[in-house]
């Protein structure tokens, strides 16, 4: 697997995007998002695969790793970089199984459910929900900064942050140590997409520049 | 490929199912069925992995080729043996790309289809609906008999009925010289999935032995 910046992981969400996700993709990937996941629900295959192509073509062109939720065919399809599981996709062992070549991401909560998914051969964990988040409604129960630490200590590969993060809190939870953060409503629900990735990019530099 | 007998398709439906689909499935597949296709809507990966794994043991412990509806990643992850596309789903090209072992049929109403479904890759085609059906709000208009004869004539890979076909208007599908029927509602909403199996398998028998 090619080595990939984790920092500033951006995932869209169209319910509380004010443009398309070509579009969203496009300012973030400009403004300095690291990685791109797309995630829709509830799209038949088709306008599924349509959708990733576009923003397909956008990440190829900024050479950065797009990675598709849930759907290994969609993934596949669109020759993108990877997918995103959880607990209601598609089991990791299979996944692994039948995608050799895909990244594969798995999310977990717990420092049990992260040593066994890097088991089961993940190649990079989102930890979370950090904080209290509105976007995803099965997210969880908040998980917090010192379980976020216990995580990233458990495994080798790479963790993500994901849940409740903003410009607020981002600085604390980088202090964990973790890779990188994974936002959603703080970037892609924000009036400028850019600026909010600029803003999310500026603060993470500064606090590498301090390490 | 290796050489299927399209003769009995039977489509699950869970909506018009008295019993499990593993159940119905098995019932089918004891009394002459010669393909399943398993069809779910609105499930998410992880349970319709889960279901097509239970349908699964039951058709390879009988021999039978097991077709996955739209979803080439769960046929790929529970090693099926193809899947079945319409327009709705994963386009043709880029199925056969991503899935060059598996069996893919499609979806056709006019003969127009049908010669791009076969140039674009299909392994068979599902032709109709051939009468109205209830089982698919989105099947549109029937095609009948005299278009159904007419795409099997055009092209040279397997052709299957579907649409509104039962033990009154079998024989005269069959007249048309299609390779086999697809059946939903007929065989998985009957009061004994196992009794109207065997009355379609035995019908097809009696035709085939006049031919």
């Amino acid at each position: 697997m090619k080595v990939i910046d984790w920092s500033l992981y951006v995932i869209t969400d169209r319910k509380i995007q004010k443009k398309s996700n070509k579009e969203v993709v496009e300012e973030a990937a400009d403004a300095g998002a690291s990685v791109i996941q797309l995630r829709e629900k509830n799209l038949a295959t088709r306008p599924w695969v349509e959708e990733a192509q576009k923003v397909r073509e956008v990440t190829r062109r900024r050479g950065i790793p797009l990675i598709i939720n849930d759907r290994i065919d969609i993934a596949l399809a669109v020759d993108a970089d990877g997918v995103h599981l959880g607990e209601e996709d598609m089991p990791l062992v299979l996944a692994r199984k039948i995608a050799p070549s895909l990244i594969i991401g798995y999310s977990v909560s717990t420092v049990e459910e992260a040593l066994k998914a890097e088991k089961e051969g993940a190649d990079y964990l989102g930890a979370g929900t950090v904080f209290p988040t509105s976007t995803k409604k099965d997210a969880g129960e908040p998980i917090g900064l010192e379980r976020l630490k216990e995580i990233k200590k458990a495994v080798n590969i790479p963790v993500v942050a994901i849940g409740g993060i903003n410009l607020s809190n981002l600085e604390e939870v980088l202090a964990t140590g973790v890779d990188g953060v994974a936002v959603v409503s703080a970037i892609v629900g924000a009036e400028s997409v850019r600026e909010a990735t600029r803003s999310f990019r500026q603060k993470i530099e500064l606090f590498r520049r301090k390490l």
